[in-house]
């Protein structure tokens, strides 16, 4: 009965479906305090309390008609206007509300943008590790995922393979910074030689190539790392924002694309954009959520909670001997494995029922990924297993 | 910059937004209550006040990490428990909360089936009157539609040119019951039929026909009209419903998927069903809205403030002479158009300060809808200037 492009994905998910039902029966056996389950980028800081107090207030004192109706595709006028002030006051932007469209979160975003830009059979370039879902988002519009191998040193982009890699098919690039599954944070220096490198190849080709800053975890920077916003740097950028982390609402799927009227094409890209968002069947960002986040722009999460995490498993990790570039962003920690083959080390670190993601997904095998959006105790809980762990697999 | 698919979709976007602005041009100058917009189907009626106190009962008890947070892409167990419970209690059906999928609206929910079942050049069938959206959906995943044409004597399907123009592509066939845009509701006697011709199909071709029943307007039945439950009358059944309408929650995005034991090769279906919501951006339905509606499962619109509007509308049309077949369900009046060109009626309704919209759209010209989803004294004030209308078209 289903499409061919399914069977794949539904085999694949019958395993990750697997992982799950295998972490559910650890957590029955041992009891889920003793489950180590790093492997979910789900937020454990509660939503601020401001997004409870204006929920509640709207919901009292709003029209129902308004509060859940319809609007424009590209969501509620004053809405859009609010984030493109707040935009401008913190990056020294000159947006208009008519370069914002609210989105169901950054992966409706980005499918969105993608539906937009791609015709089957453009590549779409992607810096390993990166998050495995661009993969099936470019595929959805005929899009050909490009990778970038990993410049495993300190995981900025590798820009001498990025320029090989441009051809006359590269419609988009995208970024993710700071960056699922690392937690680095691409440099000014990186950005600026990015945005030269793809200026050259649209002059070379004559073609046009669309930067994505895919920006879950902007706000989720420590020690006041900046990071660079990209529309500043490169003229054909487009962002695709969630309030997934920054507000700790992933459930509700709230976030936004910026397309800049710097862009070529601005105005029709705008315009297709939004029929993309109905098209889709998003039709628009949920009516409820646009409103509340529109007064929580100012809000952040208990980034010190995160910072406690990253700071603790960070040390406890390294003092017993992985090897790991310190994040700076985000709430990921990416390990070099202690062995090759990082799978072999994710089943013995199983056995210390602890839950960790192979670095295959993110294009970057050698390697795993450990959210540590986590309780406190599980990361120091969890301490011990990981010295057995590497004790084990190094003798 | 835009994709070739997508150009086409600007310029008719532009047309659209171009009769928007004209709108607000016509309320500037006369003042909103003035002009008569009958071109939208977003309810006037507000959601009911349980929904306002359960809200903010979640918001107040809830832990909000749970409450906005990622669950499973199907969504939360306890919703699709009661909803399958809530659908067995009315329609007698066997559903288990497996068979349950909550989307973003029913729009997402089309997509994400479509996604799931099409290989690119599969058809799609649908019948005239319908949902222009229909097309989009379908080339989303490179589905090609087959319009069957309409029946105007009562606006049932027309199951003679339904049976001819079934063949070894078709893989999904979308009906809308109570439809937009006619308000009919397809019959027990109509389903059955249906049924018998997909079934004889299937086994002529050895292929799967899947129905797929897009149902925003379930609840919105008149004078007590039974509305078919269609897994009981076809085994390749797949249901997308919303609460758009039901509860008047169009711009919060919250619908369900049924997927039946029943269906061949269900769990399959189940699965990359599950997945296409993740991979097309949707990734799960917004978590607040999923909870509010399943303790909203009871809760009726007010129904009766329509059905006003529906006899109001309908009887002062028809009394000056507009043909229309009377609407049982939605909430929509389907009007020949007093000359051949509908848009010359539309354009002479425009005079009047009233806004409707070609049945071109819907894939039936000499028709046009009249959404009655606005305020009774709309409709009151709007009469006069249908009769002016009707007069000078005949003249």
């Amino acid at each position: 009965m289903i499409a061919e492009q399914m069977k794949g994905f539904v085999k694949n998910s019958s395993a990750i479906r697997a992982m799950f039902e295998e972490g559910k029966k650890l957590a029955a056996v041992y009891g889920a305090e003793n489950v180590y389950d790093f492997s979910l980028g789900n937020p454990n800081v509660p939503a601020p309390e401001k997004v409870r107090k204006e929920a509640v207030r709207m919901l009292a004192e709003d029209d129902p008609v308004v509060l859940h109706g319809y609007m424009n595709n590209s969501g509620y006028e004053e809405v859009r206007e609010k984030i493109s002030n707040f935009l401008n006051k913190t990056y020294g932007t000159n947006f208009r509300k008519e370069n914002i469209l609210m989105t169901v979160g950054a992966a409706g975003g980005l499918n969105v943008i993608l539906k937009t830009l791609l015709n089957p059979g453009d590549e779409v370039i992607v810096f390993a590790p990166y998050f495995g879902e661009y993969r099936s988002y470019a595929a959805n519009y005929g899009g050909v995922l490009v990778e970038v191998p990993p410049n495993t040193t300190d995981f900025q982009p590798d820009l001498v393979s990025f320029e090989k890699l441009i051809s006359p098919k590269t419609k988009a690039v995208i970024v993710n910074t700071p960056n699922n599954p690392t937690g680095v944070i691409y440099s000014e220096k990186t950005i600026r030689a990015m945005a030269d490198i793809m200026r050259s190849k649209q002059q070379e080709y004559g073609t046009d190539i669309c930067l994505i800053s895919d920006e879950p975890y902007r706000e989720l920077a420590y020690d006041g790392a900046e990071v660079p916003y990209l529309t500043k740097y490169y003229e054909n950028t487009v962002v695709g924002y969630s309030f997934s982390k920054s507000l700790s609402l992933p459930g509700e799927r709230i976030g936004y694309l910026v397309i800049p009227d710097e862009m070529k094409d601005s105005g029709d890209v705008i315009a297709a954009a939004n029929v993309a968002n109905r098209i889709l069947g998003f039709v628009n960002a949920p009516s409820l959520f646009q409103k509340v986040v529109a007064e929580c722009l100012e809000e952040k999460t208990d980034l010190e909670y995160y910072n406690r995490n990253r700071k603790t498993l960070y040390h406890g990790l390294t003092e017993v001997g992985y090897e790991c570039v310190r994040p700076e962003g985000a709430f990921y920690l990416f390990v070099k494995s202690p062995v090759e083959d990082e799978k072999v080390f994710c089943e013995a670190a199983k056995k210390h029922r602890i839950l960790i993601v192979p670095g295959n997904s993110f294009g970057c095998p050698g390697y795993v990924r450990i959210a540590y959006c986590v309780s406190y105790e599980t990361i120091v809980n969890a301490l011990p297993g990981f010295r057995e762990v590497i004790r084990e697999l190094k003798d």
